[in-house]
């Protein structure tokens, strides 16, 4: 798998078991997501959710209760097998990493895909800007904030954000470039002094990896996809299955259609 | 009431019983909305309609469960009272036109405020920009279309789109400044020749009144906010609740804060 396979190509390599990797760079250019699959009695709040907290979770598809196809984002695909790695919870409890979710199959599930840093990053890197954590070969620094989202029945919790370090006149062209791609995060949602969102030390993130700032450089803070995890997590359903991290849904949408 | 009047004096005035008609062009500036309550066991699907048709069902806000108040649009607000106007539907037909709700409130009651046109036509009116229907006094021509609304559930149908003339030249700085409000109907879908989306006959609305046409000008049509409503009463749900036509709800909003 590479950067010039389409999405179809991965799907089909994860179906048939031959590729398990992280997905970042792959397929350049078609939307990677994140999923979630919730039973259909914890759907309608985990959606409300979703539609409350819009930056963070920004919702690319919804399947009906009991298909496994996203018959808006790829038609064809079956979300039980064309990811190359999930991860089982049973009450807010990882206990599997399996390749395939086939053999945890219920007809009462419901799959949401949620947009991802990466649309914004392939056209941050387009338009010259740095992106540390790819230039560094490192996952990207995500902090949990007190900035608190929208609640909405049981699921609850703070916005977690990612940080990319930029120069100013950089960031303020991040912000008009990642403003165009409101189911990708969108604009950025603070900069600079980390405390003033709850952050107390940016050199320890709470999930990924530091990366490096250079000379004049601050930190540029956006919605991150991980919030819906996080949220879910802290509620505990009784099952739910997500992806692996970094190990997305390649849909056949295309980062131009992310455009708002 | 009058365009210089706030979203509250609007509602305080619906609350207590002094203020009963519609609302277009009062307190100008403050987002109004549609409203629909349906009882929790319909929300789930609703809410995934709009979430699918997201150009003809913008959401502002969902109220949780058993609530009146729109805690995100008009905090402390009390949607069974502060609106001039209501309809009741008991499996699909109107049964009443209220103006208050208070005796049919439920606690079983989930309530969506969804974008309106109002929104944009403010915008236009600015950039000095013809509507035709304000021009003329009239209610803005609607149709049914062959555009078909993704399903969700129990809910399915075409879009209704509304319909504005406008020379080509203004449509094109119109679909400029709608794209800005993707929660007030967004950019046109169509312009031109109304039989390539399903229009029988551009003189006779399905909804609304005809408004007339000046030389050279052509139909623009946007995705209208009836849509769920039509899609609603088509589903027959055994309980809802919507605005009575025209006399929408007055949120806390500004049209400002609808730029995408």
């Amino acid at each position: 798998m590479t950067p010039q396979s389409t999405a179809a190509d991965v799907r089909m390599a994860c179906r048939n078991g031959k590729f398990t990797q992280p997905t970042p760079g792959l397929a350049r250019g078609f939307v990677q997501a994140n999923l979630v699959m919730l039973p259909a009695d914890w759907a309608y709040d985990f959606l409300l959710f979703c539609q409350r907290n819009p930056k963070p979770c920004p919702i690319l598809d919804v399947t009906d209760t009991g298909s496994w196809e996203p018959k808006f984002a790829a038609p064809g695909a079956d979300l039980r097998t064309d990811l190359p790695g999930y991860r089982v919870f049973f009450h807010g409890e990882c206990v599997d990493e399996p390749t395939d979710v086939k053999d945890y199959w219920r007809d009462d599930l419901v799959s949401f895909l949620i947009g991802c840093s990466f649309t914004f990053e392939t056209a941050l890197l387009e338009a010259g800007l740095p992106v540390r954590h790819i230039e560094q070969n490192r996952n990207v620094p995500m902090y949990r904030t007190n900035i608190a989202c929208r609640p909405a029945g049981q699921f609850h919790g703070p916005m977690v954000v990612s940080m990319r370090p930029m120069l100013p006149g950089q960031a303020l062209k991040a912000t008009a470039i990642c403003g165009q791609f409101p189911l990708a995060h969108g604009a950025p949602v603070h900069f600079g002094d980390p405390a003033a969102i709850g952050i107390r030390d940016l050199l320890k993130p709470d999930y990924g990896e530091m990366v490096d700032f250079k000379p004049g450089e601050v930190p540029i803070f956006w919605a991150c996809g991980v919030t819906p995890q996080a949220v879910l997590m802290q509620a505990k359903p009784p099952f739910a299955i997500a992806h692996k991290p970094g190990h997305m849904f390649l849909t056949n949408l295309h980062d131009r259609d992310m455009r708002g």
